[in-house]
């Protein structure tokens, strides 16, 4: 429940922007920090984790170096956003977005050649993953610079690993290219991570619509409704990040390449895929939930009918017995010698009547 | 329920345009006003509770005062609404906007270069607050000249406590910068205002899902009304407010600053948040809607599944018992010594095997 | 029922535009037609209720005079139509939509500086009345020229009571602008109509609310489904307002003064505004539809449950009096002198054991 | 049913485009087709059935002919089409698109100045017409030369009537314009056609909405559902034929003269009237069908709850009779003089006491 | 199930682009691939089945052949990808999308001028097929060059026959135009084939309406979640669909003839019209649901009345009899000669009270 609660009470009353003073002076939190640097050209590769950061700011990257890519890991050290804010001249209100999670995706260009501040692409994105049962969103903050991509994670997990694979794979096309590149293969990364979910959702509405369909009174109301509300985050994740990428590749900026924007078109196919399948199951829960409920009614009314009727049967047949149970002094009937086999003869009569109308009017 | 119905009443057959010869002659109603101006530069601040409005108007504003912001709480004294938009040449229709509340969020230049008025940007926002479970809108009135913020609330509350400590902290931002700055800063404490009202709606989705769900026999229908009737409420309020940033951050404005602008669009994310986040609850709530019904469905069912089935094992068993009760005076099997326990044993087996084929059917 | 469907019906098989020949040989209708004429100025005003028209369309207007508006209440009498039609060159497809009632509100300019016809702005409007419960609409078409404006209405009523009266007052807004302003002030009049009717609405729709939460078994589905139909009604009026004041406002036209686009963006808002009271109705009345239905369903099943655990408790306990009502020679217990207490405890007993099961299960 | 399924089945698999030489070789089908040709000019007008097309064709038209309107009733000679399309250059695609019934409404300009075709507007409409109460659609196909009309249509009716008889008028605007305001006139036929229909639907949609509300048993379910469904089907050509006008109204093409602009511009008007009229059908059929279901299942609650409320008074009273017809030897009651009547007594306390709770309860 | 829930499957994780090296280092999966090359002219036509394409590539096409179609079906054999991805300089992406089934049908140009690939037109669509009641999607993927059309299909099926036939014969539009003219052919191919599936799901829809209105008590829930799920895979293939002919219309390429774009035009409608049918089935389907619910429950509902009624009839009766059957000793009616006539007497008056106040208020 908390999953989807906790999007929007993250950023109650953010101040707007974050100063580079202010950040030195906000206390940091608990938890480390993991930072990684990769340097790279198509020729030569370097990672370095990184333990005492300002030791490392002060010293030149490699002169061979063509991107350098620093990813940041836990977001509780404050000294280290500001000493990297300070470093890579971030504006106050990207740190902010950084800081103060979760954030709606967004794509945001940052100074220019007419600006007092240094070019920069800012990309926030959300990626999701399955905890057990409960969806989790996560903060993924990417800087863009000419030769340089700054990201950051809420956590360290090994999203990442793959792309750290193919830069150390000689000849890959990612150490071949720019810096946009390799920010158009994180974003890659966080946009296909969206796939295994859909496929989980996908295989619970084939379970569920299995169930319900077979009619095995399974209660489905419950697992229908959660499904529905995890739907309803993805959507609320994928339709900025739709704009996000359509942003990137519809409007030109100085860091990103023409290469990347050819490569931005098919990841823009991805996330429209991403959209339509949500858009496709949540329909389906809709009709899922009709189905459900249709059914439901369906197998209640057939008890209630077939017990109804038995009941019904039974009724005059009862009233018959209780009148010859009466103890009335002058009874005809009650002295006769084939009362009581007529008693039961009008019985099956009755029972037989009813049964047959029941049958012609198909209530049976 | 007075508070969304209240929204339509107001602006009933309005004049169209309050001519400043008008106001003076209308009546004023009961209630005070207080007025504060704040004059501020980055070196000095000057924060004075206005008394004698006439006295104060015709004293000049101190040379070192860059910005001057005056805050009127309360609409009740015409003499007051009539000075100032004399001082400030207010248009007659954003007089009106002002007196009659309530209007729809909005945003109107008046004035500029070539016209007869002097430029001024009117900005009309409405304040969302929770006093208790009840949601309450106040209209918020924004002008904003050159230098010169003039701002009308209804009411004299705590709104814009946080900017005035802003405004007495030496080297803040706000300090620093021109009057639209201002104008944003009080644009964006209206805006995340929302941000505790959604949380507040988010728990109770929260807490009616957790009951639903557990099936505490909770009549959830008038909560969940009430809430769908208050995020209705909230997003007749919110899409303009979106129409408002957006105008703001897309025209140009002689009044508004190229920094302003870029801080409108950390303000225009938060915007489409609250009305994602309002659109999301919206269809939780109808999710909701739909898990309750077929819940009670469910569970109401099931009650007259197993009370039906108890009633169906022992109607032919009653009828049993009347038969035999019959005083039929040629009644062979009633001197048979077995018979008595013939009879229980009938029983049993009737109402075996209707237990055996309910069973069978998945009925219990 | 009459009111919408009435809607509908008004012009099929209308031949395309009436040619003022065709007016001529018309027939007219019964009824009466009444003509007011205004002239007036800053100055002077002069109000004739015109009786003979030929003659008082000979004599030329008064000098004094900058606008004349002449209004027309009644459609019946073709001679006059024929005779204003000639005078004043209105195009056959505008006479039509005059003589057509009803109509869809729209704006049409005719005419112009390079067109055979004199400049000409066809505004054609519905005007909401509530007469008792029932929602009727009354076609007001308005020809906007330089200095003239020409009204129609279907029926003789006090409208335009409040525009007569401003007009008569010196040095009122109206009196010192044109033509063009005059048309404006009708516009407002026709759209300001609508408050009231929402407001009726909103009321409805609280008492319906409070009625159904309070669970007074009322039945209000007939309510709802009234209340729905008239707001779809009123919708189907509303936006194409909506569409006729933007076209205005947008687009320029030699009639329309500058003073009277900006006092049409204020008309513009009220619009809006209609437009949302009804949309958010229209939701309100679909969330009170479900409520109302979950509220009944909820209310039903409570009844039917407490009944039928009432039952319940009573079938076992009527067996069991059934059993011993038997006539079986050999019967054990019927002479145990213990028998008749120890059933009474039985009943008892199992009357206890069920409600205590229903109430552990919560059913009861 | 029929009425709509054939809607989609008719062009399953058509060959894209028939060429001149390939209808020559389609088998003709079975029944008559009819030719008229009017020709017309303000002075004079001619109208001739043609039996023998080759020999029609290969005369010229009078001189004083300004338009010439030749109307194909019924598709199925293969040769007719042929000559035809010959004689006046019909692109492939259009002749298929005539041939190919039933198509989606449509105009496409084909041919002009730069082309090798000549300039021909294709317009193609569905006409509305119920049979009894099954609503059928018939294709209109209208070929638009510089002086010449060209239609198709499916089989021979009246509905060109109005036309003939206003072309035979002398001095009616029709015998005046020239050829595409004869087009514009054929279209105000087919779109006027839909008036009487939609008339038709909403006496109906009112008949059942009085049925409903006054509760008298009706089973409304079949019945809205066959309405919907042909609104459906009517929305299915209105939304296109809205389509057809604009693009006429709005791109300029040289066989349409600026007058027959203007009079589109009130056909428009009359499109969007009716597709607003189905659309407001269309809601007003799903509130009917929601009144009707909470209708359905008020009256039936009701049923339901007074006959359960009588069945638990007596089931108390029943099993009351029952103890006191046991047969234990040792009843003291069974002996007491005063037992029958207490038995009476107690009986009508019990059902007065449970009327009274019911009725405090409002369960009666 | 797996029908639609395998469209999200497919593309999971996909690496962004396949280089030609990768390709052949890429495993070959299971299963033939069958070539054929179709070169032809106005004039001549000569098929081949590619045998040994390596050989096969190395020869060049006769030089009477206008237009060369090579069509793979089936994509195991990534040594034939390689090989024609190779020799046609097709792009990495492009490739990929081949590849990795099932992509979102698109089209996307690659190349041109001032680029280094050659100009291509790269079509993605999805053909469906109905097996049996299951509803498959495959894909098909069109390369158009300048005087080459290249085509991938999943599997080799029968699809293109007509193509086929159309090609041999002589003078057909097919032969006489250039390679865009056979691409079009091909997408036209694959559109139509909607509709003898679109026309299946109409046949069961007006099925399932009979079955329904008729009453035969048959379970559609099931089947009209079937058909509403197919419709919705439908939709998601169908809309992409109309974007991609849409493009092709209205964009400009250098390998799209001006014939081809006419032609197009006609394609553009088809696709349209399958869109608005497919929604028209959505909206029936959904408008059965609601008929199908509401038949269901007034069916129930009779049927549950009519026995409640038989049930409360006897209800009070029986009491009566076991009234009659108690045994106190002081019992008046039970020694008078009139009271077993007179018991039989009250029961049919109290049937027929009972019976006449249920059929007054209807309920019989």
């Amino acid at each position: 429940m908390t999953a989807w609660s906790g999007d929007a009470k993250g950023s109650l009353g953010a101040a707007p922007g974050v100063e580079l003073d202010e950040i030195a002076s906000m206390p940091s939190g608990p938890g480390r920090v993991w930072l990684t640097c990769i340097d790279y050209s198509p020729g030569e590769v370097l990672i370095q984790e990184i333990e005492d950061l300002p030791d490392f700011l002060s010293r030149h990257r490699p002169g061979w170096s063509c991107v350098r890519w620093i990813n940041v890991a836990g977001l509780s050290d404050m000294g280290v956003i500001h000493a990297l804010a300070t470093k890579y001249e971030i504006h106050p209100l990207a740190v902010e977005d950084v800081l103060h999670v979760p954030q709606r995706p967004k794509v945001e260009p940052y100074g220019g050649e007419e600006s007092e501040w240094r070019a920069r692409l800012f990309i926030l994105l959300r990626m999701l993953r399955l905890e057990g049962e409960v969806l989790r969103g996560e903060q993924v903050s990417i800087f863009l610079g000419h030769k340089t991509v700054l990201t950051f994670q809420e956590t360290r997990n090994d999203a990442w690993e793959p792309i750290r694979q193919r830069l150390t794979t000689k000849g890959s096309r990612l150490r071949n290219n720019d810096a946009s590149f390799l920010a158009y293969s994180l974003l890659d990364v966080v946009v296909d991570h969206c796939f295994p979910i859909l496929e989980h959702y996908g295989d619970r509405l084939e379970d569920l619509e299995a169930l319900i369909l077979e009619r095995t009174r399974y209660n489905a109301s419950g697992d229908i409704h959660q499904i529905k509300r995890d739907l309803l985050q993805m959507r609320r994740i994928a339709w900025p990040m739709r704009d996000v990428v359509s942003a990137l590749q519809r409007e030109t900026h100085e860091c990103l390449s023409e290469t990347t924007r050819i490569y931005l078109r098919d990841l823009y196919d991805h996330v429209i895929q991403i959209i339509e399948v949500i858009e496709t199951y949540r329909e389906m829960s809709s009709d899922l939930t009709d189905t459900y409920m249709s059914s439901v009614s369906n197998g209640m009314n057939e008890i209630m009918k077939v017990l109804t009727v038995i009941g019904t049967i039974f009724i005059p047949l009862t009233f018959l017995a209780g009148v010859y149970g009466m103890n009335f002094r002058h009874f005809p009937e009650l002295s006769q010698a084939w009362a009581y086999p007529a008693f039961w003869g009008v019985c099956m009569l009755v029972a037989g009547t009813m049964l047959w109308f029941f049958r012609r009017r198909n209530w049976l």
